[in-house]
């Protein structure tokens, strides 16, 4: 069943400060968007987390370098998690996120301030300011995660 | 069958400037990344594109602020078209981006320019420079496209 699709975010506080919050056509667009942006962002962050983890060597550069790029993608999925947007294509975000979308906006700031503590480790270039901040952020993804998102993803 | 995943982009050349470029474990995460960074692109190379042909009005920080995310995101598909990256996935690249490499490097750089003719438009504020610039900057993604995309996903 198609729902009309409201294009006002769960989350306006969330995005206010992001440009054309919530432009998207149809439920499906918002879906593949957040989708997309939270795998660019993961990607990104976990090149930081393998510095940190002490799987590949630190190089201050590289991770300046990655930081840049998840410091712009990471508030983008929050401009797309618009009422009607539970439903158009397989996901994994549980309808607490719209149920109880005051608590999943502060798991969204949460995180955004744990991103910006971590770049500012990542700026001053010190590994164990790193590794501490990269822990707290990693936290508080999952901690949304296991709040919003679904072990395995919707049928549509 | 699997390949070797060599962690060697087909496309070293566009993506020497980018971090960590190709830290891929799995083709498959090769091809979830540069399917994912081309669909956040493309949202807000859209919404430039939507006051470009005067579909909404046009706001200047509106599209200043799309073109940032724009110029970050728009290099880093092409770190993960790696050797071994053709399977893995559904997806709609063509053979020949690995067989014609030299020419897709070039779409790829052509595209670039562009979008750097198109950033300068909108930091300038010139609609009608915005206007030229974007139509230019949405050829190059079009030959690029026709050429190395094809009309369906693969089966894997």
């Amino acid at each position: 069943m198609k729902r009309l699709f409201l294009a006002v975010t769960a989350v306006a506080g969330l995005a206010m400060s992001l440009p054309a919050a919530a432009q998207f056509q149809k439920p499906e667009d918002a879906i593949k968007y957040r989708q997309s942006a939270f795998q660019v962002m993961s990607a990104h962050f976990g090149r930081i987390g393998a510095m940190a983890n002490g799987r590949v060597p630190f190089d201050a550069k590289v991770a300046q370098d990655n930081m840049a790029i998840v410091t712009v993608v990471h508030k983008l999925p929050f401009t797309a998690f618009g009422e009607g947007t539970d439903k158009g294509l397989p996901q994994r975000a549980k309808p607490e996120v719209w149920k109880e979308a005051a608590k999943f906006k502060a798991a969204g700031e949460k995180m955004q301030a744990e991103v910006a503590k971590l770049d500012a480790a990542v700026k001053a270039g010190n590994l164990d300011a790193i590794k501490a901040a990269f822990g707290a952020a990693g936290g508080s993804c999952k901690a949304c995660h296991d709040d919003f998102r679904a072990e395995k993803y919707s049928s549509n």
